[in-house]
């Protein structure tokens, strides 16, 4: 009798590998599993629906992993299930993307047997080498945590920490699970006791310390700001935040990825800060400040508008989930949320100056007096400010890589919008998965929020299969597809008039029928004029199933922010020794 | 003055390092490069058209490297470009299957200049942690090379050798091409002198040793076979093997993966060989055979119909690219090619018993007296014997993992046909992308051969918008949609009645017009009698555009092989310690 057996025999309550693994999904709040069959998880596929949980069953892998990435971005975290080889490679730049942009995402991948793997034989899925760890090999530059479930003794504990590593990382981990550990036993009463996701506390005289250093700066300042960042939305800071903009009074900013982690309707919100892509009072207010305290920071070319920030260390404190800074004092291991708590309890609020930032408005240009014709076009400086007046409470908005991801920086949201976007990885297609991932997270939370998708063709060509999950289940979106005749963020770094970044012209508005969709509402807008009556429209603000808006823009158009970036961008590429 | 400069000033002919690339690829007969524009490989692109040759355009890398695949398979070699991090890794599970199934296809990435490597910078497409190399090692464990194409004076040598060993190796290089390094001079007048495409040679007096010992075997069988397998198609033996049949008038068969790789009009082909999955009258004669002269063989699971083959080591002979083993005793270093070549030039035809093998015939089922409706019905039984009285010589035949595959073994192909499928890596919607490069290549070649695409529904959805891509060129293609309702494959592994297997109907004849179509011929097929007309129809037997058959075949009918291997394949997965 092997170790194992005898571990066995002495379990309380045994259940099966999967439906533990399953069960603790459950627990972290997940109600669908992402993924595409394939024969080595189908068994483990069966335990889902016991489980309590609905199979997604995307189109590809790809389009899995985007929408397991946009399902945890507006869920918390997510799952998904591939198979060995062909399906986890298929789905590595999805997870490669959750994994820059700190997104937690649980990847199961279903494995030959550890029987066929000892023995190595020449399975399909492989490489032909018999090596059965490469691909997980690979998979752990991009995952927080892998984890091979080869010996049932072990398991259960493994799946408990790499779930914890994945929520308190933020960041993706991998699960390996061969098709004859599915059903073997475990300890289900480790059930009843949930997994601690508690994050783990800051020594408190480390603590104190940072506190006390950061405050000193803070009562000294004229002209402080805050500045939100993606990480802290990511590391679950946007309450603590909140509640320290609300008490301190003082202006906030956000960045491109932080965009959404502030209520922009609050009198404090001045606006998106990315150094020269800012709006001129923007970069203004924040360069001028003397105390920047920058939450969760991550700055990327395409976050910055090519690195133009002109804030300077001296000035600079930093939160981020694992340490602080303030001006060249690090203290690594001291995490954001204890202090930022603690700075909200703490902060003397009689001893604070401020000074208020921009007001933020949704400039909609008006007639200029041009020739009608010109006058009738959607332009990008046109559009996204008049998004922001189409936009409602709660809203989850969803912006692609391109035009649009520049375009939102213009669009101030309502109260409690959600903002979904890729900016530091920037694959594009990703948003088509991400949007079915999101609206259907808001649909699982009982929230029947409208998720709004704005993605250009281009894009829209890589991943639009997956217009047949959100048909499939029967989810909110309205997609606003922008028909530019390509990819127009690439012709503004290079090729303005290249073949190469031409698309062939679909019938974009027939797309969701022929992918199975009984009552899509569609829409082809090429004016202002039609675009208002659109917006206008009641019903369609108000439709709870699918909409597909085909909507005309110029091919070389686009938000002033992405022209800037582009140029940065191209010189960058050119850069000689 | 850097050491560089001093060498591109001695330059005889100096050249931007994308041209002599180009340049290269032109040279060993590639006249299409597949991928997908991304700002950092747009420079590179520009050089495309000033070599002669044409930008395929795909809708998405992972499609791009699937028609990559299909495009070396069909004209030698082939290229794709993706860009850093998000367009390679989409690209990878593509390239995976070239690595496992011995297809050469230079991967070139295009990524960040080597300054901002160098400075660490934190670009999109990276991780944010400022490791460039990230990606090139994942990389590294599917290409036989890896070059990061840094320093210009080692560029034009990295360039040269990667290529060789793709091709000699067949199978992926990968190049890593900074943006700053793309105009960068190299020594134009290498291109004068062609890259040694030449095997290295084997050393004769061991070559001749082999070569007596096969003889000596040879003339002492009674019933001797040759089977042909994958790699004697991939390691381009196919000629050598057929002189060699020719001489010897022994009977021939061939592997799943080797089909195509024999003429199968021939008086001596005898049929498929996979084990229990081959025709009783094939098994028989294959097994009973005194010795077995197998050519490239790539004994994978689906490859044998889950490892059922009955022939011994001690009545073998195996050949491959790089050794050769007769019984037990094996002859590392002696490659096939020489060996193949000297054996038809040595052997003594006096010598040699020879027995014939089983008659091939297309055996398409007559009416057996069943109720009129259900003999209507196109089952796999009846359908892939009538494709072989469909065929047309030299048509290109592209078959999906799934029932296709499996089915193309009941088909006998005309003389020169060729036989594209992805046996031991398998990975679904492979066989779209792979149809459309396939086409291509021919197109390229100047042969305006016929090809025709089997695919089920479910694998279609993966990979759907590479129909757009055969627009875009205009291709040659009759795509036959095997509409089963979902992933039939995966039904009789596990699931048959499991709503994971099922996808949503999609109204797929429309799918070439929303993509582009102008003149696509559209069919819905739903009994033999409809079936029949159409492949009797003149017009759809020589169209030399796009065509497309919606093909209605039962939910739970599957070939006869497929149905053995997925129970084998079952009993594989649940096999306990």
């Amino acid at each position: 009798m092997s170790p194992s057996d005898i571990r066995s025999r002495a379990l309380h309550e045994p259940i099966p590998v999967a439906q533990y693994l399953f069960a603790r999904l459950q627990q972290l709040g997940i109600r669908s599993i992402h993924g595409v069959p394939g024969d080595f998880n189908l068994t483990a596929l069966d335990y889902i629906p016991k489980a309590g949980l609905k199979w997604v069953g995307s189109v590809n892998e790809l389009n899995a992993a985007y929408a397991a990435d946009g399902y945890a971005r507006a869920l918390g975290i997510s799952a998904l299930i591939t198979t060995f080889g062909v399906g986890e490679l298929s789905a590595l730049n999805g997870i490669a993307g959750a994994y820059s942009e700190h997104v937690p995402l649980v990847h199961i991948v279903g494995c030959p047997s550890t029987v066929s793997q000892k023995n190595g034989m020449l399975l399909h899925h492989t490489l032909g080498n018999g090596d059965f760890n490469v691909f997980s090999s690979m998979a752990s530059n991009v995952a927080c945590d892998v984890a091979r479930l080869n010996r049932p003794a072990e398991i259960a504990d493994q799946i408990d920490h790499a779930l914890r590593e994945c929520w308190i990382r933020s960041r993706p981990v991998y699960l390996l699970l061969p098709t004859d550990m599915v059903e073997r036993e475990v300890e289900g009463e480790r059930l009843k006791q949930k997994i601690d996701l508690r994050e783990p506390e800051n020594d408190q005289e480390r603590e104190d310390y940072v506190v006390d250093v950061v405050l000193r700066s803070l009562y000294e300042a004229k002209r402080a700001v805050v500045l939100v960042d993606a990480c802290a939305i990511r590391h679950r800071v946007v309450r603590e935040v909140r509640e320290f903009v609300d008490k301190t009074g003082l202006p906030v900013f956000v960045t491109p990825m932080g965009k959404g982690g502030v209520n922009e309707t609050c009198e404090q919100y001045g606006g998106v800060y990315a150094g020269t892509g800012s709006l001129p009072a923007v970069k203004d207010r924040v360069e001028s400040s003397d105390l920047v305290l920058s939450v969760g920071s991550l700055k990327s070319d395409f976050n910055t508008a090519g690195f133009s920030y002109k804030t300077s260390v001296l000035k600079t404190v930093d939160f981020h989930s694992d340490s602080c800074k303030v001006r060249y004092s690090e203290y690594p291991g001291v995490g954001m949320k204890g202090v930022l708590k603690k700075l909200t309890e703490r902060v003397d609020v009689g001893k604070l100056k401020r000074e208020p930032g921009p007001e933020v408005v949704n400039e909609v240009p008006k007639p200029e007096g041009k020739a009608e014709k010109e006058e009738d076009i959607i332009t990008h400086k046109y559009f996204w400010p008049r998004v922001g007046e189409y936009l409602k409470e709660k809203d989850v908005v969803v912006t692609e890589t391109g035009t649009a991801n520049f375009g939102i920086w213009e669009t101030k949201f309502p109260a409690n919008v959600m903002g979904v976007t890729q900016i530091l990885w920037g694959s594009i297609g990703w948003s088509v998965g991400a949007a079915q991932g999101a609206a259907l997270a808001t649909k699982d939370a009982g929230d029947d929020r409208r998720t709004i998708l704005f993605v250009g063709d281009g894009s829209f060509q890589l991943t639009a299969q997956e217009v047949t999950t959100m048909i499939r289940h029967k989810l909110r979106v309205t997609i606003f597809l922008i028909y530019n005749e390509g990819f127009t963020i690439e012709r503004f770094i290079h090729g303005m008039e290249a073949e190469y970044n031409d698309v062939v012209r679909w019938k974009y508005t027939e797309i969701p029928e022929v992918f199975g969709a009984k009552d899509v509402r569609k829409f082809v807008i090429k004016t202002r004029d039609e675009l208002e009556k659109l917006l206008s429209d009641k019903e369609f603000n108000d439709s709870d199933g699918l909409q597909f808006v085909e909507m005309w823009m110029p091919k070389d158009d686009a938000p002033r922010a992405l022209k800037l970036t582009a140029k940065e961008s191209a010189k960058t590429n050119a850069q000689l020794e």
